[in-house]
This record gives C-alpha cells, sequence and structure tokens, in this order.
C-alpha cells in the first residue's frame, strides 16, 4: 500500500485547546523525557508478552505493537475519569480490534481504574471465573464502551457513539452550554479495513460528516495468513478520502508519541469531516517474530520473551515488571478526570439555572428512561381500524406517535422509508445540517430519523453504538424487510450479547410478501433470532398484538426485540387479539370445552389457524380451540401451569402449529406442524400461500385426519413423532 | 456526486477486435439509424410500462432507464447463444440489481430465447405458478446466471464468475487455444455501491486485477427514499480507482448507444483492471415520475403509462407494442451465438488432438464431474489417530488430499489459515502472477487456495459465483470459525436457494472454543442452519464422523454443506464410529438393550453423551444407550422404521439430547435437553464446559433424576413438557 503526503501536524502549538469544551480539555502535552518514554513502552510491551506467556495464549503483537498509540491517547488526548469511569461526557473509546483486549486492560490498570488490578490483569486467559480480563474486551466491565472481537464491529459501533455526540449535542447544548461534546476514538486493524460492515460504517460517518470521530488504524500490514498484501493492494486513505475523510499519517508508531498525539489532537478539532489517522506500527515489535504473522495470536514462547526483556533493558529473570516511575508516568490520569468531571457538574449546573425544562428532560435522559406514562401513548384496541390492514400498517399507528413524543427514539429505514411506515408527523432527518439533498428533503443532527440506506448491517451495528452511549438515552428503532435481517444478524446478535434495547421493525415477514419471490421470502431466520438468547422475536396477529409486541419491547430494557409483520392485509380480530396476551408469549384465542384440537396461529398466518377452526367445526363436527403464539421467548419464561393451561400439555387432543416458516422448535409445542420444507415462490401473496398449501380447505381435512390418526394410535405415540402434516411440495 | 473527468472512448475504431479469442468476438458495431435506436428504446420502454401496469405492480424504473445499456450489451457486446443458452465460453450476464428484471427478461425475448415468449414476458407478477418470469431473476431460467434480489449479492456473484474464468483460463488455455476466455458483465444500481458484501468483493476484484469483469453502475442518483445523496455523498470513481479498477464515465446513458457500446469494448479490452462503467440514467425515464423514487417499484398508473407512450409516438390505445422491426433489429443474435459456438467447438476439437489428456480432464470438469473413485482418496478409519485430535485436524486430513487430487476444489479460507487446517502439499495461491507480496507468498491464477482476508460474507457469495460458473467444474470450500458464518449467512442461504454445491468448514464451534469467550462461541447459528431449506449442516464427533460429513458433502451435488468442527481435542471412539452413520444423519453409537434412557451426543459434545452413560452405568446401574446425531437434515429424510429404531420413539425411556447450544429443534427427536440458555463465557475451553455445566458427573445425576422422575409421572406426560435439565445459568 502506497502511503500518501504525510499530513504535516509537526507545527502545532505543543498547548492545544479543544475547539468545543473547557478548560480540563486542554491537553498539557509536557514534553517528557524521551527515555522515560521508551522506558514506559518498553514495560508495557514486557509485561504483554508477560501477560500472554503466563497460559501461553492470547494475542500479544497487536497490542505491543500499540503501545506507542495508547500512551498518545490515555495520557494525553483523551477525556476520561478513572474513578468515575460512567462519567457522562467522557469520550468513548472503542477497541474494534478487540483481540487486542491485552492493550486496553494495561492502560485501564496504569491510568488507575481500581477494578483492574494486577491480579486482574493475570487473569487474562486463566480459569478463573471472575476474571474481569476475557479474551475480547465486555462492555458489563467499567472503561470498556462495547463489547468487540467480530471483525468490523467496533468501528461501526463508534460511529454510533459519535452520532449520538452529535445527536444529544444537538438537541441539549446552548451557547455556552456544551453538555455533549466528547470524541468517539475507535482502534481499528487491517482486518476492520475489509469487512463490509465497516465499509458501511465509514461510508455512512463520512456522508454525516461527523467531526467528532477518530479512527486510529494500527497498519502493521499482518493478519493471521501473512502480509496484508496477499489480500487487500488497496489505497487505504485515497478510499477514505473518497468516502468524505479527513486522513492523517503518521510514519513511525511504535515509537513517535508526540506525532501521534500531534495527529490525535488534530484529529479531534477537525472541523468538517471524521478522520483516520493511518499509523504504521510493527506487530510484536521488539520480539523475535516482530512484523510477522506469528506475533498476531499466539504466546513468544519463554525463550523469547526473555529475548524481548533482554534487548528492553528489562530483568529477564522476573515477570510482570511495572517500576514505580511507569505508575507515576501516569498519575496526572485521575486529578485531570475529576477536574473534568467538576467542570462538567459545573456546567450542567448553571444550565439548569438557565434552562430548567431542559434540564429535567436531560436528567431523565441521563437516567435512561421514557416519559411517564408512556404507555398511554399507545393506541387503544377500540382505535384501531376494523377492516383488514396489514401489520406493518398497524405498527405505524403504534410507532409513530410513541416516536413523536418519546424524544430517547430513534427511528430509521435501510432505505424503506415508503414500505415500512415509520415516518411520524414532524418527523425531522438526522443529517449533517449542511447537507442539500436533490429531493429537497434535508434535516441537522438534532433529527431522530435516520436514512442508513442499504445497508441493513451497519445499521443495526451502529444502532449498538447508538444504545450503548449511555444505556436508555436513544432506543434504536431500525427497520427493513425481515428477510434483510439476516444482512444484520452479526450486528443483532452483538446487541442481544450486550443487552441492548432497541426495536428492529420486520416488515414483509413470510411467503405472504409475495411477487418478490423465494429470494425475499423468509423461511428459516426466525429459527435464529428464537433460538438466540437475549432477544424477543414477536410476530403479533393483528393491530392490537401488534401494541402489545411494542409493549413487550419497551419493557424489554435490556434485550432487542424485533417485530415481525406482514406486507399484506391481515383480518383484524378484536373480539380475540389481546395486548396482554401478547406479554404471555401465547394465550387462548378462541377456547371451547372438550377440543378436540388445538391450533397454534402464529402472526401473520393466524388467519389459516381461525377459518381452519370454523371449517373444522362447520364441515367436520370438530371442536378446534385456537392459541396465538407471538412470542416464544416470553411464553417460555411463564410458569408452567399457564403453560398447561394454554396448550393443555395433558389433554388427549392434539396441537397443530401453522405457520408459513421451517416447523423446527415448534415441535415443544405442538405434537404437528402445517409449514414450509422448502424456499419459497414468487406469485402474488395469496397464490404462493395458496401454492403451499396454506389455506383451510387445504388443511382442515388433514387436520381431520389427523384428529383420527390419533385417536386410533393413542395420543401417547405422539411423543417422538411430530408430524409434517403439509406435504405440499413442488 | 461529483462524476471526474470522462475517459474518451470516442476514438475508438469501431470494429474492435477482442484482445482474447477467435474472430466471433470481432464486434460488428454498424452504426444504426439513430432513429431506429430511438424507438427501438421507446418500444422497450413502453412494454416495461404495460407489463407493470397489467398486475399493478412490479419494478418499471429502473428497466427503462437501462434501455440503452441493454441494446448495448445484447446487440453489440456480449457473446451469447439464445439457440444454447449453457455455450460454455459464454459471457456471464449478471443482474445485482435484480429487481429489475423485466429488463433481462425483456431482452431475452427480444433477442430469441426460445422460452422466453410473449406469453411468459406476459406472466411476470401473475399468479401463474408456470411463470419464468418471476419477481427476481432465478438461476433455474436460461440465461439467467445466478439467482438476484438481495443488494449487494449479484456484484460479488460476478466477482465469482470472473475468477472462474480466470481459473480455468490459466489451469486449460493453451497459446492460440484460448478455451476459456469469456468476460463476465454486472448490472448494478446505487444501492449495491452501498452494501458491504459489494465493497468486500470489489475490494477483491481490485486485488485479484480481474480484467474479465465490467461492472456497469446504472447510476440515477434514485432509491426508495429518495434521491441518493439523503445517505451517500461519496466519489464512487475516487473510491473504485482506490480499489484498484478503471472508472469510465458516460454522460448520456439514456440514449447514447454507441458511447455506451465503445465504453463496454474498452472495459472488455482492459489489460490490468476490473473496470466500472458508470453511466448516467434516469429512472422511469419518459414517466411523470422520471428522475424521482416513485419509479422505483410501482406501476405507473393506466394514464401515465398512456401519456409515455403518446410522448414515445406509440399508439396509446394498444398494450404490449413490438413491431417486426424491432425482432429484426435483434434479428442478428441467434446467428452470431451459432458461429460463436461453432468456432469454439472447433477450437476444442483442435486442442483435443493436441493435448488429448487436458482435454479429458476438462471434458469431466465441464461435466461438473469429479475425478472417479474419488471416495478412495478418503483417509481410511485405521488410519486415523486414535488419541484425542481436534476435528478442525481430522478434516485437513480428509479434505487436503482430496484438494490435492481433485482439481474441481478451490479452497480459501477468511484469513484463518493457521487455524483451518485447510492447506495441502503443493497448494499454489489464486493470485494475478504480477503480485509480488511482501511475505513472499504469491501465486497465479491457476492457484486454487484462495486468501479471502476477513470478508466471510464476500467469501460465501464470490463462492456463488464459482459454483454457478458451470454447475461442479469448480466446487467452492470456504472457511472460518463457525461464528463467522452468521457474516456468510445471506450468501450461504442464496447458495442454498440455487442448489450450488459448496462445502463451508466452520472451526470453533460451540464453547468450546474457550478463550476468545462469547463474541467467538456460537450458540443460536446452528439453528439457523438446521432450519434453512437445501443444506446440511453436520457436526462430526471424531475424525470417522469427519470423513463421513465430507463424503456427505460430497455427494450432495445440488446442496451445500457446512461442516462444523471443533478447536479442542476430541475423543476419538473408533469403535463406535462410522462414515456410513454420518450418511443417515444419525445412528446408534452405543447400543444397550432394554436401556433406561437414551443419550444423544453431537459433534464435539459426544465426550458428554458417552462419559455420562459410562457414569450412568457405574454409579447409578443405569443403562444408557448413545445415539451420535451428526445431522438433522439427513436422518429427517430416513425412513420412519430407520428413525423408530435408532431413537426407539415407542420405549418408555426417555432421550436426553446433550449439545452446547440452543435446545430449540431438538424437540423432535428428544424429551430433554442438556443444552445453553445464554451467550457463552472467556474461559479455556474445558473450564467454558464446565462453567456451563457440561460435565458427566454434573449430567449423571440430573439424568439419573429424571429417569425416575419420568418412572412416576409416566413416560406419556412427557409429551409436549420437553425438559431443560441444564439450570446452569449464571
Amino acid at each position: 500500500m502506497a502511503p500518501s503526503a504525510v499530513e504535516s501536524v509537526s507545527n502545532l502549538p505543543l498547548k492545544v485547546a479543544s475547539k468545543k469544551t473547557s478548560s480540563s480539555d486542554l491537553l498539557d502535552l509536557d514534553l517528557q523525557d524521551a527515555e522515560l518514554d521508551g522506558r514506559v513502552l518498553k514495560t508495557f510491551r514486557c509485561l504483554i508478552a508477560d501477560l500472554c506467556q503466563q497460559f501461553n495464549g492470547g494475542h500479544p503483537g497487536g497490542a505491543m505493537g500499540m503501545a506507542a498509540i495508547g500512551v498518545a491517547l490515555w495520557k494525553y488526548a483523551m477525556k476520561y475519569s478513572p474513578e468515575n469511569p460512567s462519567f457522562f461526557n467522557r469520550d468513548r473509546f472503542v477497541l474494534s480490534n478487540g483481540h487486542t483486549c491485552l492493550f486496553q486492560y494495561t492502560f485501564l490498570h496504569l491510568v488507575g481504574y481500581e477494578y483492574m488490578t494486577f491480579d486482574q490483569l493475570k487473569s487474562y486467559h486463566s480459569s478463573r471465573t471472575d476474571s474481569f480480563c476475557p479474551g475480547h474486551p465486555e462492555i458489563e466491565h467499567a472503561g470498556i464502551e462495547v463489547t468487540t472481537g467480530p471483525l468490523g464491529q467496533g468501528i461501526a459501533n463508534a460511529v454510533g457513539l459519535a452520532m449520538a455526540t452529535k445527536h444529544l449535542g444537538a438537541t441539549y447544548n446552548k451557547p455556552n452550554f456544551p453538555l455533549v461534546d466528547n470524541t468517539t476514538w475507535c482502534m481499528i486493524g487491517d482486518a476492520c479495513l475489509q469487512e463490509g460492515v465497516a465499509l458501511e460504517a465509514i461510508s455512512l460517518a463520512g456522508h454525516w460528516k461527523l467531526n467528532n470521530l477518530v479512527v486510529i488504524y494500527d497498519n502493521n500490514q499482518v493478519t493471521c495468513d501473512g502480509s496484508v498484501d496477499m489480500c487487500n493492494n488497496e489505497n487505504v486513505n485515497d478510499k477514505m478520502r473518497a468516502c468524505g475523510w479527513n486522513v492523517i499519517d503518521v510514519e513511525n508508531g511504535s515509537h513517535d508519541i508526540e506525532t501521534i498525539v500531534r495527529a490525535l489532537i488534530t484529529a479531534k478539532t477537525s472541523q468538517d469531516m471524521p478522520t483516520l489517522i493511518n499509523v504504521r506500527t510493527v506487530i510484536g515489535i521488539g520480539s523475535k517474530s516482530a512484523g510477522d504473522a506469528k506475533a498476531h495470536g499466539a504466546a513468544f514462547g519463554a525463550e523469547d520473551v526473555a529475548n524481548i526483556k533482554r534487548s528492553s533493558g528489562m530483568d529477564e529473570t522476573k515477570h510482570f515488571q511495572v517500576s514505580e516511575e511507569v505508575y507515576e508516568y501516569f498519575r496526572a490520569a485521575k486529578s485531570r478526570g475529576r477536574e473534568s468531571e467538576a467542570e462538567w457538574h459545573e456546567l450542567v449546573s448553571g444550565y439548569r439555572t438557565k434552562y430548567p425544562d431542559l434540564a429535567d428532560e436531560f436528567a431523565l435522559r441521563m437516567k435512561g428512561e421514557f416519559t411517564e406514562n408512556w404507555e398511554e401513548i399507545i393506541p387503544s384496541k377500540e382505535s384501531f381500524p376494523t377492516s383488514p390492514t396489514p401489520s406493518r400498517k398497524s405498527s405505524g399507528l403504534v410507532c409513530n406517535p410513541l416516536a413523536e413524543k418519546i424524544k430517547n427514539f430513534m427511528v430509521g429505514t435501510a432505505d424503506l422509508t415508503p414500505s415500512v411506515n415509520m415516518v411520524w408527523n414532524g418527523k425531522v432527518d438526522f443529517q449533517n445540517p449542511d447537507l442539500k439533498t436533490t429531493c429537497g428533503i434535508n434535516g441537522d443532527y438534532s433529527g431522530r430519523y435516520i436514512h442508513w440506506g442499504i445497508r441493513e448491517h451497519a445499521m443495526a451495528s451502529i444502532s449498538n453504538g447508538l444504545a450503548a452511549f449511555n444505556k436508555g438515552t436513544i432506543l434504536p428503532v431500525t427497520s427493513t424487510f425481515f428477510m434483510f435481517y439476516i444482512y444484520a444478524a452479526p450486528g443483532i446478535r452483538m446487541g442481544a450479547l450486550q443487552n441492548l434495547q432497541q426495536i428492529h421493525i420486520a416488515t414483509h415477514d413470510s411467503i405472504g410478501t409475495g411477487e418478490d419471490g423465494p429470494t425475499h421470502q423468509p423461511i428459516a431466520l426466525a429459527n435464529l433470532y428464537r433460538a438466540m438468547p437475549n432477544i424477543l422475536y414477536i410476530r403479533p396477529a393483528d393491530s392490537e398484538e401488534t401494541a402489545g409486541a411494542y409493549i413487550a419491547a419497551l419493557k424489554a430494557k435490556n434485550t432487542p426485540s424485533i417485530i415481525s409483520l406482514s406486507r399484506q392485509n391481515l383480518e383484524q380480530y378484536p373480539s380475540y387479539s389481546s395486548r396482554d396476551g401478547v406479554q404471555r408469549g401465547a394465550y387462548v384465542f378462541i377456547e371451547r370445552q372438550n377440543a378436540d384440537v388445538t391450533l397454534i396461529g402464529v402472526g401473520a398466518e393466524m388467519v389459516f389457524a381461525v377459518d381452519t377452526a370454523r371449517l373444522l367445526e362447520s364441515k367436520f363436527g370438530l371442536k378446534a380451540r385456537v392459541v396465538s403464539f407471538p412470542c416464544q421467548r416470553l411464553f417460555d419464561q411463564q410458569p408452567i401451569e399457564y403453560k398447561r393451561e394454554v396448550l393443555q400439555y395433558r389433554s388427549t387432543a392434539p396441537r397443530v402449529a401453522i405457520e408459513a416458516y421451517a416447523v423446527n422448535g415448534w415441535e415443544r409445542y405442538a405434537d404437528a406442524g402445517w409449514s414450509m420444507n422448502t424456499f419459497g415462490h414468487s406469485l402474488p401473496g395469496k397464490d404462493a400461500y395458496k401454492y403451499f398449501g396454506f389455506d383451510a380447505e387445504v388443511i382442515a381435512p388433514r387436520v381431520s385426519e389427523f384428529i383420527e390418526n390419533v385417536r386410533q394410535e393413542g395420543v401417547e405415540n405422539l411423543r417422538g413423532e411430530f408430524r409434517d402434516l403439509n406435504n405440499v411440495s413442488h
């Protein structure tokens, strides 16, 4: 990769005031004794080598190569408070190359995060279950803003964190009261620049001109397979510039702390664009594997660790050496943090005097709470249409008043505004205020409607950053066709893993989506989300259940939800459907005493359950109960007594689940299924259903026959012989 | 977006010989009567408007805007044979903006693809189940190279198709015998340039210098939400150049057929890089919604359709008008196709004389077959190690001799060469032959080992293109950690939908992967792939079963497979395990007459089933059978008698499935599960298992208790009350 011209950062004054906030942001760049700097870097690198060597594993090379960057960040550039890691206006740091986590853990230790003791550092890769040093950074631990590891996710999260600052700043800041103006710093390696989700996020950050975002590229040109030029020869700097980024080169990233600091400050004070700092480093510097892929993901071996220490002028017979001098080097971090906090609290206090209402609202947002009585904003059952309505439309009826009134909502779509019905009265787009679009729809950073473009993965992963800025302050609501949440799956999973509340509005579910055909008709995707820990996949059957789905999603403060909706008109069942029922995952929709069968209806396919029940009664003289089953996870959380009541486990009547998805998983609740065994087909929705046997006239006789079989064979023999009743295949 | 300088294509000679092949490639660019050209374009556009209007739906705008591009392609630039759509050395055309499928269907009709009758064209969006005109192009229909629709997939497929040409050419072409030298043409819209998978694929195409790939960008600056500048303001041309692409601008893409043709020919004859032709067009040109998002995804309404015809000088009262003149305009396509074919067959015939052995091999490859007796290449059970072995290592023992000997194999990894064990003796990398890497590992286009970089999604989606070039000619084998096949899921799904054989080697499955922690430990991903139609997800328990997994995958000629492997050492069970057993999905591993329980063991967790069985016997006096269950899909395909024999449905002994994944779906085969209810934890593999209760000492007493409960309650009451026995949670 040919580095382009190094932008000059050498003429900056050594005392640089941030353009943005208070005097605590003055960066006091005293030139340290260069030898002391060197000893600190060597201490850090030997410590990393030791920490990996003790259990013969881990990722030493990247962390060692990035040592000087870490000093520049934690000693000079970043605003943070080790004694209060959740200081609201702190800078956010994201380690997108999460495998180098020792880099972060070690700096947290050196600057004085209390929980990050030496003993804890040494728990990395140990069998200790009380370790705060997992193999990748995890959000649960102080100083870690987001969980990273899957490559490309962190930089997308960082874009979300930077957006959150822009948005909250535009909403609450006033002249002389910059309440929210922190910087987001993100480390990436060569890998993150290859992942599609990162490329999507980079494109968006450039589009939005997030000048508060600084991405530091640990450019060591090595990945697991060897040198990066085996699979990537693009001109990274030119590519970033084409995407609307500043680029600053740093040639000697292994040692030149001062140049790195100047670059960081230049980037932090960028007026117009996000900045990439392209820092040349050497992976595993000081080791025999320096600059080689071997330094990436394995300990160096005792001999080389001794060698590293020897050539660093340290005692090769000792392990885990950190002199007092090194702790002293970082000593000011705590007091600087305290000062930053104190100034900010003073600022907030003045703000409260001058803008009491806004200050109240800001305080509520800081606590991560919604406006009180939000549930009352949701339309009553009586107010919903009674004629057939697509549930994507019902969703708009529920969500749009919420989004209008609850400022926590940031709603967006992956370029499906006309399809997903998420636009509320007076919505403003989140945009750079200087943008002038061809179609004339503009916005500013206070806007809460996000045009993600056709970037489903970044939509989910950036939303994790929005949600992680301060839990509950922003509630990201994403939207696209359900099928394309398969693109977003890695991001959605990371949201679930991090306990981040979000709502994903997934329209056009099932084969009912119609003419677009099998590429657009989800068959197996629900299986992923129903099995995934800590996520609610909810398929409401009508408007009332859609209201219930939103209530469940809004109450799940530590859990993302997917609300899965129809493209097509759905029958409304005001006599049967219940928002409260949705909270329990499944409930009796139509009761019949001494029923011959229980039919389980789900979401858009409820109509087939209800119609089959009616036909069984009118034509076959059979009594069918109907259970609505919008959410398996919520049902699983109910007490056994409730489950038995709803599903009548001990009855001799069989249960049949009707859903136009793969049946896998329904075996827990049903004895038989009417489902999909293949991909879908391009046909108008109604015809697609018919083509695959979703038609009461086809279902009822088969169910009747099944009931008869069960009577003959004995219900006990159903155990373990789940029946796929829908043999229609093409 | 600021277009950069238009590269001059106006001075090209009008007769241009391809640098590559035979005289049939001479493009006879007779300047047509400009008025005739105009009438053809108008006819085409009115026809599109009519086809959408008849059922009041579909995507007219893009197809209309691209009309001149279509003429340039099908009349002038592309090599194809309407009478033999599968002519081996044809150019491949991919419609990455698949929603504009009417564009392709209509040109297939006009140039004489026999099956694409006018009657068929009119079946678009109809309820006809015999339609060959689904809402997005589908590979099953002649002239369609790959199924597209989910955005970004098509361009990745096109990269794969172009790689296939490069690879086969480098393998079989000889001086004066360019057997395989076709061009791949790919249409994209504004959306594809936003999707991460496309950006990954673009980066790779530039890296590999695929000069036989031409991407034509239908730059209409409109997507569903409005003008593209609402979400994308990057300089596309500069970005592509930074990725190693040529860029050619065409300003008047709506009408200027000649300039488009010149651009296509320039691109086709590129010596060094892939080419993007950036063509400015107007979506829905001629309609009242021209240039507006409204033209994208809805019919124009009868009034505007009449208006379009009127302003096109056509009879507004008539529908579906195609004059003889227009058919005549494309008449030469068939004869040109016949000539191309004839020349190529002559070439092959000469080649056969001169290179008989290679010709035989080439013929076998064309038929999509492997070397005969491939099964004998797989090591025997006796040759495998008997000491504990990671199944990722077993996989190498099986796959590497196959890859060495069967040239169909193209094996690659998303930057995990040291972890996935897929390198065989003498492997050559697929690389541009001019590449000189820093680490000194180079290659050429004949290479069959692919460094995908950290681009899992593109790896899968490009592999679809490799597999689709000519079914069976290339067998793509991908590899990464199982967890990161969540990034690749949209591509893997498209492979399954298209019946493309591929093998995905997914190492580091389950929590046994250890220290990397929950970000790297898959819990729910298997649920997606077990439910997805037409894919085999196979988790072998030891080396012998790994051999079985490869045999199943290699026999599944129309189905992709995922072979799911351990990072850690696994016990080997030569007395129990069976490659033949794997072919049936599940089989009896350890039989016991009158057993008290059946334990289902799966993959890396088989050890817990076997150890629990032993402990139940030695400590609890209970008899446990063990069933190995590597593949649910294969088991589902077995006759009911076999299933009953293996799982003993009618026995009173319960069945317990032991797997460190979400249990969803095991309810079909078991009465209880020992599984995961949460995400994983960062601990060494063995400790992670212990932490979550995977330990025979913990499992056996619970299973014993469960057996006792079942005896008391009666096995019939297990129906519908699946038990999660593993309550360990943290």
